[in-house]
Formats: structure tokens, C-alpha cells, sequence
């Protein structure tokens, strides 16, 4: 049965370089928009569900192609915000073979998201609008405004009864140096909220501090997820492994922990079109699994096929259907669809 | 020596979403006009044959414009008779890795050519234009009136001392439900009139009802074909075994039975660049190789090859030149040509 | 006060030659999705208003494609119907100078839309949906089912209390020979039905077969409006005078007859962008003013120029906000926004 | 009824910088191939005849990609040798308003066309091969060999009873310094061969020194074309009086001189797409209207017009059929045709 | 003689829609980098002069690709300064005839140029750089510390006996409401240092204050100016009166006040396609004459035809050569350049 | 510390035909300007030195565009002598898999470079320009006054104390048949004046005509490199083996052998995107190495490394900076840089 699902976070800007040339070589730029609250609401509306993305955009044409573009998508924009004077931006390089694709962030602190006032969302208002609410540790990384307004929010919807999905997606990047430390505290409050929580062994580990005993990281994420499952009265844990091999080629398992239990997806390995994103897809997959009361091995393989998918997807954007999706898990290699 | 060669059938407006993406998130189609006949005399054109297109296009801009594709890929289109109102077009997503190519047909069967009258056509006149006639089993599947027409124009071929090709091409969407049924009586009349034929020994079974006693494809080909070529008097039948693997690579290998003998292609395996209309350029090898008089085993190995090359190509039609295919048949793996 | 307005008709897939290429020249098409419902409902969404398009779509790529293209536009597509096998298209060629565009129609009597079964569209759900339903003459000469499907529509709007909006948009080519008589009755009921109709002196003598007695096209203009906003109890006839310059020039003239009384706008001169779908800016301006209460004056200069800026917009479909047409209606010629 | 026309001339690749940028700043250039001969074969195609290009090109990917243009204008490409090893070429940045256009050579008397060796040709071959053969006063400026191969044929066709079609065609760059006294000879020699001649006052004061009294010129066109048909037994004289306007309009107005008398068309202004090779479609015209008998005073008509509309088509080679010149001629200023 | 100038300034990328699309409708971006002393640079090291600029850009990809342009401009960019984190933007939307052109500025405050630290130039080091060093009014708009590097390093360049050029171009949205009154004393540091400055009778009545006792522009220049220039000690001011067409035409007249006396240029009237950075051509033309000695007549001519020549290039910054100029300047209207 | 670097060498306009359509496919090019001395001098100039190319161009916009490419490349144009009427060309049509790509040359023999008369260059002068000049087998391979004009070059170089550095860069398709044998003396004068060579044992035995007794090319590279490094007086000696394998991977490992010993890179395998210009990367390397001093083997890696590299790349110039190249060096795969 069809959801309504909710998303808190930044659009951006996303303007690539066409082809394989360098900024420095080319003149042309392919815009389009995304974000971690985006992706998973551009994915779960093709598996059929209502997205709500709760956001700031600038009341400007840039403001209106976002929201143009969100539309397309299937997003609903109701309640995204205008305001402000800009959008985050990055701008992406791909990469070829030894030479890795390149992402340059600007204008991210200034923008009309990471500078919405105190009061702009009616989070009140909010509280029922979805049955699900999904976070991102992105987010977090903003600044002490953003962090106020997302746990908020999160509370809110809590009282209400709401679910809580929390993707702890840290960034080294964004938090600098001393990054985990100051991050903790900041993830902890948002574990304590969140009932289900995207992340794996290594979170535990760098953002939690956990200290497992197993070397492997296998060994260390069945040793560390049932753990930080139990002390935050989590209702499911999922996240991948991924592996990056030579010549365009990536490799994914999928985990969910549930129940008590593990369930694994196998390791899918395949070529990269856009990596960028493809997290995202998998989440989609773990919600969908949850909202829709899926067996967690179903859940976990088709989170882990979702997410290949959007690896062969141009954007950011999950844009596989449930049925594609369920097309690549069951079926074998196939020929053109005609 | 360079031969005269005519073919019978449906010129289509191929639109192709650019890159990767799909019909959903892009603005911009690049179009071309194909179709087994086109594909068949462009690649024997390219093998200095003359080819002539019988076919009906729109009298109008379409029209013009695919008259003048057909010319610049050397095609003559004095035998393109001009009437009804549209062109069957086929839309093309290009997939990547799991995610499928998609094709999406469009008004097909109100086509020009789908739509021609009884009469349209001056099958006495065109009967000693060329040396030999092309035929596909695509035309069989669209109605009635077309299937009427390409037997007359068999038959007339066949009466007149030409030689009849006949590719069994079976295409299971055309003929829907219970398709096979309906379809062979069908063939059985071409096959009749056909003097070569490209099928293999799946056609055999499904289209034609036999059954064999092997297991494997090569056991049931080896069995089948030979049963074909005498049943009806086939001079000679050819075709090609796929195997679709993972990652972008397709392997091919091609057969030959001539005068009691197989003559087998070696097993080729290459990534592919544009999948559709590569098996057309297989029969174009064959029927290259039949009116010069090629060894079988040449005549094989280099349609194999112009099979080959036709998936490094962009768009339908077959565009390597006799020299090019000898030049990869016979060269090993090289460096830029300059 | 923001209203919620519905239209009636096909969706169509313009296929335009970028530049200034023939067919014949290029290969490249840029595509995106009108028809006069598209267009109306794209306007009024950019006045505030909330915009559903009533249609039916093939369940495909297409499909799909067109869906989002209309999301984009922010019009609502939850009541397009999903079924049949391929969608009305145009390919537009850009003139210049003496050089006039060319539009060839492709596939428009076999599309969805105008191969819908009796009984597709939920009329009687659909009767409260909104505030005002519009309908044009282009869906009114497809065929009987059509034609019928639209009375029944307008017919249980009216009857539920609605507003009916009809634009007579007569097209020769869709009519054919004798077309204005088989025409006159298909009209004359839709007027009978219609609260606010776009028209102008051309259609009262050509498809109502009225006689003026004047001899300009003003004074026919002034004579037979009003008959016919009597004859059929019409609150508010309006439409145009066009006149085409040499140089990519038009000339426009609006006029609205609304209690006995006429109002013109200025005859507004400008060169053009893309003149398709402009006759749409200026219904839908129309409309605004009478769901809004405008002054007749004020509705007429407002609609005019929210005529005359589509014409400087790529694609069919309007574009500009409220605020926009309100700036140039009242601004000087001014430089660059910055 | 349908002729056959020969054309004796270079094939030159066409570079153009898309839009309005300049060599220095872009990245792209879009290639297509013309020539004098090449335009005047496209028109002449376009009104039903049949045009053969007699010329040479490289035996390379660039001479295939030539012929594959030429067939797609309609273009018979037999007598089309290949040797030699690169093509004349020209750079083409557009102008706008003062800005003018910008054209530069590159590797034009290296072509294949210009070192073609003595014999190259098989002109008593080609001597019966059409009714009428146009050569061009470009060809004449290129060098002896190319001048001495031109006279050849021009005599060849002559003395079968061939149709010698001159277009004078000074280009003072191509000639340098003392060009005209350089010039007249040969410009001498093809008059007395030729039947049909465009020229206007200007050539026969500049090239063939001759001294006018009237200072107007029309005056001097009245008093030297007689002069001219009359001293080289011309059956027919024609040409254009160009005017350039600032911001993107020309006027053209054409002439004919026959049996005596002058015809004129009139002066037709209109905006300008495309200048390159719009002589030719002039010269097209004038041909067409000797061949097929048209009164002077539609044949200078026909010809002014289908010049204007050759300025409204990207690129050099004209592309309207008789219809649409006719349609022109004949209209009205027009709305899309649809 | 060739000489050495300088310019200070922000150095931006603009990001335009290609075509007439707006940012809602479209997917790609054409960028480039420009600014007023980017474009000053530009157009005199067309003029023979070695320009080099003196700002500062983000040390990533985007400064790197900044560089790379304004080297192939010709500017030099050694004393550009690299650190901070981003770059001021502009997105642009072509307005076509009565829908003005759009630009939304995007990340201006927080550019590495504007948030450079007080410190960041070697002006001591730079004083003796160049002949000339060019400033602008929008450097005055960012804020105090940019101010402060403004007047520090003209003042250095004045002690060190350089040439001061002050370009007012004051920009209402930059400075707010109130904004005269904000930037009065900016600017009267500014003219207090400068020698050469760029202004007309608006600056001196809106920025300082003068209220003239004329009625129409010319009177209120006529009086105005001379005030100015005394009170100041200018050796030189100069700059245009522009005046906006419909249909996409400007006028332009340029003055040039020296030596007590006025030299005016003709009206140029013309067409527009890129309006953006040709005020800073008219400059550069002023800068060259003075540089050059030209006669105040000879100077404002040029400075004017070079001005209408930047409104006919792609982009912001002027690339007529010295020689381009000229050529407009003395001709008539041309036909192409062959 | 930075070094200053001259090549001396033709610049080529390089004419891509984008994506893998072929020539009589598309209708567009993209261009760009190379040659060898460009290649290494973009390469050199991101390693931080100073590069000065010393060539010849024509005085035209092609010559204008072809400078501005260079300064954008970070290459000091000042010493590009300007003259002649054109450029050399090469046409590029991408290969994919078993079809290879193709490079089409045209107008090389005339090109402004190939046709400097005696004296264009002010080599006296030249002489103490830089640190180290690069010269080119492929420049040799031009004609007598192009050799004489690098021999003379090299000599005065080499008088006034510079390093001379020579790649042997042997290309059989422009010295014909009994090229070797032509080219040998040329070759042993370039040898003789040379400090740095890029060669392998092929060089040797086919140019140098020296005959191993090794049969592997390991073998064969040990035994002839030590003698040819002795017989010349050279410093040093690199160069690569190349191995080309089935779906677009190449495999390349480096050696160096100075003071007497060899150092060998890995054997690097990887994907190829652009596989011209990639020997000058690796050469640029090298030179690199040896002025800042490198150990050999950190030479060797870093030039094998920043050869695979410009693999990557698109365009014939390698554009990674040193921390690029040692980033790929010393890290692993690695995900998105961001």
C-alpha cells in the first residue's frame, strides 16, 4: 500500500562536465538537482509511494528550475521553503580508468538551506503530514542551525508516532579535522530518535568509537551492528560493503539486521555510469522493504539490486521502477527489451 | 563481380535518446531511418553491389528525409513508392551494464508501408530489376495485405530466374499469442519460393514444429538444418549463435550449410556499441559471399566478421566496407590506423 | 484567490529540427509534450491556480516521458488515463524569413487519446473536480468517440455547476473538404454549453454560416459577437486579430465582449520566437481574468500580452508568471533584469 | 520533362563555427560539402532534374564522407574520380550586425580537384552524358591545368551539341593583383563557348574592360549585356543587382536578357539565414527556366526567388523543390504551414 | 607602442542558457569567466597592450579553469592571487523582444575575491607593474575590505606617477536602498585618485549630488561634466548615452571631454546579441586612444565602434582586433569577409 | 625549481568527429590544436616550468584560434613566427573494439610549418632562451629545409651550453617505402647533438639498422640501448614497450637507462580513452625527471604513470599535475574525489 514519505534536506545544484574533459577543457555544463532527501524520494515515488521533501530553495529562477526539476522527478514541493540568495552547488569531473572522478562543492555554507533562519519550517505542521521521515547525516554537518531544526523535526515526528530513518552518511570532508569527535554527540541524538538506521561496521567504529574485536570487516560488522542496534532500540540496521576495482568496475553486498538476524545480499559486481548517488538507491530499497513489510532477504536484495541500478542511471537519481527493479533481481542477462 | 540486389520492406524513423539517458529525463533525439532491407543493402553497397529499396514512404517531410538517409548510405530509392500518411518509428534508451536497452515502437502498423493498397506495388516491372531479392520475415508479421504482397513478389522473383533470400527473422511481439501457430504457414510459403535463408535452429522448432533429438544448440542445429535445406530445397541456410554476457560483450559465432556441409565461423566475443541490425549484416555477409562465389568457410568468417563490426557502429545499418571487414578478419588487434 | 481549473484534450509530442535545418539536413529532434489543454494549464498554474489535465497516455516510455514533462510544467497528471499504444506527434521545421515553418502531423487519429474506449474517463468523479473545465475545437474534430466523450464531460460539468470554457480553434486540415458544415453541429452544441468561448467574426461566418453586413474585419467583428454571445448565452466571448508582417513579425489585437460591452487591447507589434501555442497565452489570460474578476479592459491588455510573451518563449507552452506579463504590460522597453 | 545536367567544379568542405562565436573561442565546426557545381546540382535535383558532378576527391574517409553528402543532396556521384590526398576546404564564422561574416581558405590549390593530373578525365565520354553542362568562373581562377581540363570539356560538349552553361563568377582574392587582366583571356575563351551566361555590368566593365556611358547601374546592364550576347553568340544572358542592408537584410533583383529583350524581377528584400551559394540558386533558377521553356518573365521570377529563399536554408546548396519556390512566388506572407 | 595595464577586479563565471530557454526549461549551461577588468584586458591586449589582472580565485578546479580561460583571452594571470573557497557567479537566460534577458547572481559575497584577507596583494610590488591600472564602481559595491585594497592600491599606482582609470558603472542592486548616499564618498576617494574616469551626467547627478539646471541628457552632460572634471582634476572622462529599442536594436553615442572641450561619436544604431560587458569595450576603446595620443575626435569614435562591435560577439568580454574596429569604423556595410 | 623549456615543432589542428560515428555519419567536428612539442610543453608547464613553443602559423583566424588553444594549455606563444597560408590537419574517427580508430591527415606537406622559408627563425636568438629544447622524429620527417632548420636548431643550442633532448618518434607512413633508409643519417645527426633520448630497440635496429642477437624485446632493449648511449654521447636513454589488448586496454611499462644502468617502471594496464599524444606525456616525464634530479626509478615511474595517465585524458595534450600523477602513483583505486 502505497506511503507518504517525508525527506529533511538540501537541494543542490549538480553541474557536470559532459563527457571526459576537464572544467579547464570544456564550456558546457549539464545541470540538474539532487540531494540525499531527492534521491530517496525520487526512488520511493517509482516504487509508488508520495514524497514530501522538506526544504529552503532561493525565491529566484534557479529557486523555480530546482523545484521544475523536483516535479519532474515526482517530488512533491509543497513544502519546500523560499528564501535566501543561493543553492549549494558541486561540480563533478568524471573520471576515466586511474583518473578518479572529481566533485567541487561551492557556495554550500551560504546556502539558502544552510542559512534558513530559526522558525522556517512549520514543524508542527509537519508531524503528521508522513508516515515516514528520513534524515540524513549529511545534514548534520552543516552548521548548529540545521542540526537544531533536523533533530527538532525528527523529535516531533517521534512524538507523533512517526518513523524515524536515519542515514548516518558521514563525510570526512565536511566535518574536517577532529571530524568524529565532534560529530558523535550529534549522530547519538539522532540514533536515540531513528528506527531504522542506514550505516555499517565502520560508522560504529569512527563515529561511535566502538572497538570490535574481529579483523575482518565482516567479523566486525556482526560483531558492532547488534550492538548499536540494542542500545538505540533500533528496529532495523542496513548498509553495504562496497568495493572500488580497476577499469570502471564496482562491487556491492547489502546487509540488513533485524529481528535479531542478518540477512545478505549477494555481491553484485558491475560497471559505473554515475556513482553519485547510488547510497541513496539502497536506502530507497531498505525503506521500501520496511514500509511494505518485506521478508528482510527480499528487502536486502532488492536494495542491493536498486542500488546497482543507479549506478547505470546518468544523475544522481534513483529512476528505476519497482518492476525494473524486480526485472534485474529475477532475471538473467538480457538482450534490447523490444 | 558487383551484383544488382533488391529488397522488400518497412523503412523505419529510429529515434535514439542520446547517451545514457532515458526518455523521461532528456530533451534531445537523434534520428536515422533503418529497417532489414536498409540494413542489408547498405552493407552490400558497401561490398560493391547495387541496391535498390521497394518499400512505401509518407509523401511528405519524413518522407523526403528518409529518402535522403537511404541515398546517402548509397541506397537507390527510385522503387520507394510515396503515399499514406506516417512512418513506423522506434524510440531507443541506450542501457548500461544490468539495465537493459529499451525499444519503444510507434505507430507501426498505420504505417505507409503497413498501409499500402493492393496495386501499389509493380511487381511485374520490378521482377528482372535485380539478380537477387530480399526478404524478411519482420514484413510477414505486420498483415495481410503486406504478407499478399511479398509472396507476389516472391514469386514473381522466383518465376523470372531470380534468387530468393529469405531471413526467418521472428520477432515473438509481432505475432503475439499463439504466434507461432499463426506465423507458419506463413513461412512455409517463403520458404517454398526461398533459394537462401537465415535461420537457425530454434526457428526450425518453434516456427516450424520440428524436434529434434539433441540437447545442445549445436546437436539440434546439426540435425535440423539439414532437414530444412532439403525439405525445401534450400540451397543454402545460414545463420549465427549469441551468447549475451555480462558487462557490455556479446559473442557470436556463425554457420554455414551448403551442399551437405557445415562450415562454422570461429566463436567471435567483443563488446558492443550498438546491438541493433547486427544480424542483418550477418545475412548481408552470406549473400555477399553467395554471389561471388566464396569458399563456404570464407563466406562464414566474414560474415561473422561483418557481424562483428556491425556492433561497433552507430546506428542499424552496416557501414564497414569489404576491406574493412578482410582487414579485421585477417589482422591481429592493432593500433590506430594512420 | 487561486482556482482549479481542468482541461479536456490530446497530449501531443512536438519533434522540432533545432535551428534552422530541414528534416532533410539534420539529425537531431528536441522533443517535448503540448496540445492546447498543456498550454492553457501551464499558464494558469504560473497565475496560482492548480491545473489538471483530463487525457489518456500509452502505459510506456513515452508515456512516462510525457508525464513528467507535464509535472514540470506544474500540472497535476493524476487523471490522465494509462492504456493504448502510442501517442499524436508533430515534427516542426523552423522557416525564416520567406520560408514558412512546417509542421507534419504524425500518428494524431491512431494515438490514445483519440483511440480512448467509451467510458475511459470517470466523468461523473471528475464533474467537482474543479472550478472550470476547458475544451477546444482541435479535440472536437478527432473523431465521434472523442466528440462524444467531450459533450458528455462539458455537459455533467455544466450541469454540476462548473464553468465551461470552450476555445473554437478551428483547424481546415483536421476537417477536410466540406468541413465547415460538418463541423457546424459539433460547435453549435458546444456552445450551447459553454459559459466564456475564444472566438472571433471568421468562425461566426465560417462555421456558424452567419452573414454580416460589414466589410472590415472590426465591424464583423462588432456585428456578429454579440448575436452569437446572445444566440448561446455566452458571459464572455474573446479572441484575436492577428496579422503577419514579412521579417518574423506579428501583430496583435485582442478584444473581450462581456455584458453588451466590447474592451480592446492595444495592437501589440514583436517579432517571434516560436508562434505555436501563443493563441493559448492569450485564452488562458482570458480565463485568469474571469476567475479572478478582472476589469474586462484589464483582462483584455493582460491576456494580449500574455499572448504576445509566448510567442517569445521556445516550446508551446506559456511560460511567463503573472508578475512577468504584469511588468511588460505596464514597463517601458527595459535592459537587462540584473 | 526531367533533363540531365552535368556540373564541372571543385567539392570544397565547409567548416562553420556554430552560432555566433568565433574560431577563437569555440570548440565545435560544422562540416557538410559545396561548391558552385554542387549547389547548382542540389537545386536543380530539387526541381525533377537529374545532376551528375564531374569532379575529384581524395580516395579517403573525407572523400567518402563527401560522396555519402552529395548522394543525400540528390547528387549523382559516378563521374566523381578519387585521387589525390586532401580536399579544399573553408572556415566559416558567422557574422552579426557590423560584425561581417568571415571566410577562410585552407588547402585550396593542393586539392585533389586543383592537382588533378591531365587525363583525369574521360571527357569525350562524358561529352553525350546530359543535356547541359555548368562550369563556373571559380573553376577558371584556379590554375592552367584546371583551366585547360575546363575548356576541354566546355568544348567537348560543344561540339556534341551540348548546352554550355557559364556562370562568371569573378572572385577578385582568388586572381590577386592584376587579376582581371590575368582573367579576361580565359573568361574570353568560355564565353565563346558558352550558350547561357550569368554575369552582370559589372563583369563585363571589370574582366572584358568594356567602357559604359551611362553611370547608373542599370543604365550600364541595359547598355553592356546586349553587347556581350551579342559579341560571344550568347542565346541568353542573366544575373542579379545585389544590395546589402545593415542589420541582416539584402536586396536582390534579377535580370534576364533574351532574344533581345530584358525581362526583370522585383527587387525583393528579405532577412538573410545563410549568404554562401545563394548566386547559385539564382543561376538554378535561370537554368531551370531554359530548360523547361519558361517565359523570361517568370524565369527571372522563379530565379529571384528561389535566390531569396536560398539565403533562409543552413548552408551553401539550395534545398527548395519548384513547389515551394512556386508557393513563394506566388503567396502571400504566410503563417505555419500545417 | 604597446603598453602594460593592469586591472583589479573580481573575476566571475557566467553560466548562460544556450538559446532562448529559461533555466526551468533546459539542461545545459554555457560558461565562460569575465568581469569589468577582464574584460577591459581583453579588448586592449587586442589593441596590442599586455593586460594583466590583479584579483583572486579559489585554489580548485574552477580557478584553474578561470585561468585557463583568461589566458586564452590573452590576459595575464600571474598576479592572481589563489585561496579562498569559491567564485561569484552569474546565470544568464537571453531575453528575446519584449522578454527582457535575466540575470541571477549567485555566491557573490562569499567569493574568494570579495572575502580576500586585508594583506592578500602586493600592491608595493605592483605599483610600478603597469602604465595603467583600471578600477571600477562595482569593486566600490562589495564591501570594506575590497574598498580598502581599491583605494590602497590606486593610491600607490598615483604616488608611483601611473595612470588611474575609474570606471563609475554604478549598480543600483549592489548598493541597496539608500545606496547613493552609501557609495557618494567611495566614489569621491575614488575621482580624487583617478585621471581617467568613465561617467556621464547620471553618476554626477545620483552619486554626487550635482543637480544641473538643463532638462534633457545632452544640456545636463554639457554642464555637469566640466564641474566634474575640475573639481576632480581629471585629465580625461568620457562614457555614453544608450538608448533601448524594441526588437532587440540599442543606439549608442559616446562623448569624450578633455581639455576643456567635448567630442562626441555619431548615434550608432544596431543590433544585440550579447549586451553584457560592452560598456567595458566603449571603455577600453577611451583607454586605448588615451594611451595611444589619439585625437579626442579619433577617440571617441573608435571607443564607440568598438563598443557596438562587443554587442555582436558571444560572451562578455570584447575581442575585436584593433584592425576589426577600423575596418567597421571606415566601411560601409560589407558583405562577407572572403 | 621551475625550468624553461622550448619545443620546436609543428602545431596541428586536430578535427574529432565526436563520439564513434565516422565521418560520412555525422555533421559535426570538434577541434583542437596539438603536435608533439605542444603535448610535451602542456605536460611540462603543469609540472611547473615554463614552456615556449617555436613553430610557425598562418596569419589568419585559424592561426588566431590555434593560439589562444596554446596560451589556454599554459604555452608561451611569443616565438610562433606567423606566415603561410594554412595548417596541417588530421581527421579522427574513434574506433571501438575490433574496429580501430582512424586518423586521416590532410594539408600537412603545405602547412605553414612545412613551408617556412630559410631565416623564419631567429634561432641566435632562441639559443639562450630556455634550459632544454625538444625536438621531434616526426618533425624530421617533413623535408629538407625543415631538417636543416632543427639541425641548425639543435647546433646552436647545443654551442651555447643547452640540453638538447630528442624523441626519435619514428612513423612510417611519412617516410615511405625505404624510409629507414632515408632517415638514418637524419637520425645519427639528431643523435650526435642530442643529451636525452626517447627511443627503444626497434629505433635501433630498424633506423640505426643495428642488429641485436636477443630475441625478446626485453633482450633486445638491454643489448642495443647501452651501445646506442655510448655511441652518441648520450646522458640518457627511455622509452616504453607497448602492448595493445582486445577491448580498449593498453598495457605500457617504462625504462630508463643512464650512468650506465636501466630502471623499469611497473607494467601498467588500463582502460584507454584518448590514446593520442600519450608517448609525449611519458616523454615529458622523463625530461621532467631530469631536471629536477630525480632517481631514475622515480623518474621512470613518474613518466610511465603520467603516460597512462594522458590515456585518460580527452585530447592529444596531457593535462594531470604533478600531485596527480603522483597521487595515481602512490595511492590505490580510489572512489570519487570530493
Amino acid at each position: 500500500m502505497p506511503k507518504h514519505i517525508a525527506a529533511f534536506g538540501e537541494i543542490m545544484m549538480r553541474l557536470q562536465v559532459p563527457g571526459f574533459e576537464l572544467l579547464s577543457q570544456g564550456n558546457l555544463l549539464k545541470y540538474s538537482f539532487s540531494g540525499t532527501g531527492v534521491n530517496v524520494l525520487s526512488a520511493l515515488s517509482r516504487y509508488g509511494h508520495r514524497g514530501t521533501l522538506v526544504s529552503r530553495l532561493p525565491a529566484n529562477p534557479i529557486g523555480d528550475a530546482a523545484t521544475a526539476y523536483l516535479r519532474r522527478l515526482g517530488i512533491q514541493p509543497e513544502h519546500i521553503q523560499r528564501g535566501g540568495s543561493s543553492i549549494g552547488m558541486y561540480f563533478l569531473e568524471n573520471g576515466f580508468g586511474a583518473r578518479p572522478s572529481r566533485v567541487t562543492y561551492s557556495g554550500r555554507p551560504e546556502s539558502s538551506f544552510n542559512t534558513a533562519p530559526p522558525g522556517t519550517y512549520p514543524f508542527a505542521e509537519l508531524a503528521d503530514l508522513a508516515d515516514a521521515v528520513h534524515f540524513c547525516g549529511i545534514t548534520l554537518a552543516m552548521n548548529d542551525d540545521v542540526r537544531k531544526a533536523m533533530k527538532t523535526y525528527a523529535e516531533t515526528v517521534k512524538q507523533h508516532g512517526g518513523l524515524v530513518v536515519f542515514d548516518c552518511n558521514y563525510r570526512p570532508s565536511l566535518w574536517g579535522e577532529r571530524g568524529y569527535e565532534l560529530a558523535r554527540s550529534h549522530y547519538e541524538d539522532m540514533l536515540h530518535l531513528a528506527d531504522i538506521v542506514l550505516m555499517n561496521e565502520k560508522d560504529a567504529m569512527l563515529i561511535l568509537g566502538m572497538k570490535p574485536e574481529g579483523t575482518s570487516r565482516e567479523e566486525q560488522l556482526q560483531e558492532l551492528i547488534p550492538t548499536v542496534a540494542s542500545r538505540y532500540s533500533l528496529s532495523t540496521v542496513a548498509g553495504t560493503h562496497r568495493s572500488i576495482h580497476d577499469d570502471n568496475h564496482h562491487s556491492l553486498r547489502g546487509y540488513i539486521f533485524k529481528a535479531g538476524c542478518f540477512a545478505y545480499s549477494e555481491t553484485l559486481t558491475f560497471p559505473v555510469l554515475d556513482r553519485v548517488g547510488a547510497g541513496d538507491a539502497y536506502a530507497s530499497g531498505i525503506i521500501h522493504g520496511e514500509l511494505e513489510g518485506f521478508d528482510p532477504q527480499h528487502s536486502v536484495a532488492f536494495a542491493a539490486t536498486a542500488g546497482m541500478l543507479a549506478h547505470t542511471v546518468e544523475g544522481d537519481s534513483p529512476l528505476a521502477s519497482e518492476q525494473e527493479v524486480v526485472g534485474v533481481l529475477t532475471g538473467a542477462v538480457r538482450d534490447i527489451l523490444r
